[in-house]
């Protein structure tokens, strides 16, 4: 599920992270920006040597990856290993081959994490998580924000809008949710008020993007004069949470997660 | 019908405007950027005065005021005697008051125009109005951004989106045309392409401003890498088109009207 996710919620959880791509399966832009290596499938024993290199205690395996002909691998001698226990009929299904790689990477003394372990604690949970709460216009400013977030969102446009006094100041494209609060400073009247609405596309490809909001996002909205940020709950990674948090109630913003309205 | 679109379209075709607000029924808004003038309702000798003082030839009678009781009309001398030409029972109806007031201005040598003669004019056609014409790609971008432009517009943000390549790169809300084309530049992917769409919106209130265009406009996408721009046919006002026609065939950009998708 969702390596880009996982990834960024890894970090967002303050992890470090190495994360180890697989030659011809593994999408070059997934893993450019972090710490990383490319190995063959085949290469059990450099990938096992290359994770205690790294001093890697936990490892999360992620993504889809055709499972290749045994012509086509280039099997290391513990590779050759592996595959005698998977037994030499790999048609015993993906299951089985899953389990086998986790007991092997368990009995090398790493802990094996499921994608859900990383990104759940990371999700924006409903209501607020500052001090301040969101009063009576804000509320309609996040219902109409995220109304039409999700009109956006169902044509693959974008995941965010302000919204200020029931006017929607600015639609993200593909200029990202920073540069959308960079201008909308000088687009909000001088009255109080605005609210970011961030949610995740209705269609969004499992394996894309999940939204995310950071300490970036909160000083960026502080810096537009908003007056909060309203998250897709259970769909929205807050990364550096307490550093948000921190940063948010100083400055009396609110950030607050919203279930799809009934 | 639409005050403020037919002042634009009267400036837009090269006419020098002047603009008369009724006080307590004019908004002002409508014609602070314009040379203008308050008169009271009453106030018909006075009026008739400022137009020949400002060598008007044509006037145009728009936007509805609502019938002032004849307790509160402060009428001039001129006043009393249109009342008299009226008649005093003013039940007649709006139309006769109307044709009276007509033909009270044709009397003193102005032609008196409907909304409809400026407006129509400017109006974009369907098809390309420049020698570039929107290629393959392009006419994929231009059905893409039409729907999107639409469904933005239904929500009543805005009424202009840039598509590339299939790819919505930005969305117009409060910010106006001009700063999306001024950020789309540093947005778009390097290859060819790029066109910007714009609409009215579905549910635009008839005395709202009807979207438009002009050299502006052109310039903007000209400074942005864009191949063209498609225009709502019917519905988007051409300001200035000869000089945005000029502008656009020297740089290679179509200009085009596009007419409600089947």
């Amino acid at each position: 599920m969702l390596p880009a996710a996982v990834i960024k919620a890894a970090t967002g959880s303050g992890r470090e992270v190495f994360v180890l791509g697989f030659e011809g399966a593994t999408d070059p832009d997934l893993i450019t920006g972090y710490d990383h290596a490319w190995v063959k499938l085949g290469a059990v024993g450099q990938t096992i040597k290359l994770l205690h290199q790294k001093s890697v205690e936990d490892v999360v395996l992620i993504g889809a990856i055709d499972r290749p002909s045994l012509g086509e691998l280039k099997l290391d001698f513990r590779g050759v290993q592996l595959l005698a226990k998977l037994g030499l009929k790999a048609s015993k299904g993906d299951d089985h081959l899953l389990s086998t790689v986790v007991r092997e990477f368990e009995d090398e003394g790493f802990r094996v994490l499921g994608a859900d372990e990383i990104i759940k604690p990371m999700l924006a949970p409903e209501g607020a998580i500052t001090r301040t709460m969101p009063d009576e216009q804000a509320r309609s400013d996040i219902e109409i924000g995220f109304r039409a977030a999700m009109r956006v969102g169902e044509l693959d446009i974008g995941q965010a809008v302000v919204v200020q006094a029931g006017r929607v100041l600015g639609v993200e494209a593909v200029e990202g949710t920073d540069a959308l609060l960079a201008r909308v400073g000088t687009l909000k009247s001088d009255d109080k008020g605005g609210v970011l609405v961030k949610v995740k596309k209705p269609g969004q490809d499992r394996r894309a993007d999940l939204p995310t909001v950071g300490d970036r996002t909160v000083a960026g909205a502080i810096d537009a004069g908003l007056e909060g940020i309203a998250v897709h709950a259970g769909h929205c990674l807050l990364v550096n949470r307490p550093a948000m948090i921190a940063m948010a109630d100083q400055a009396g913003l609110f950030i607050t997660g919203i279930g799809e309205p009934d």
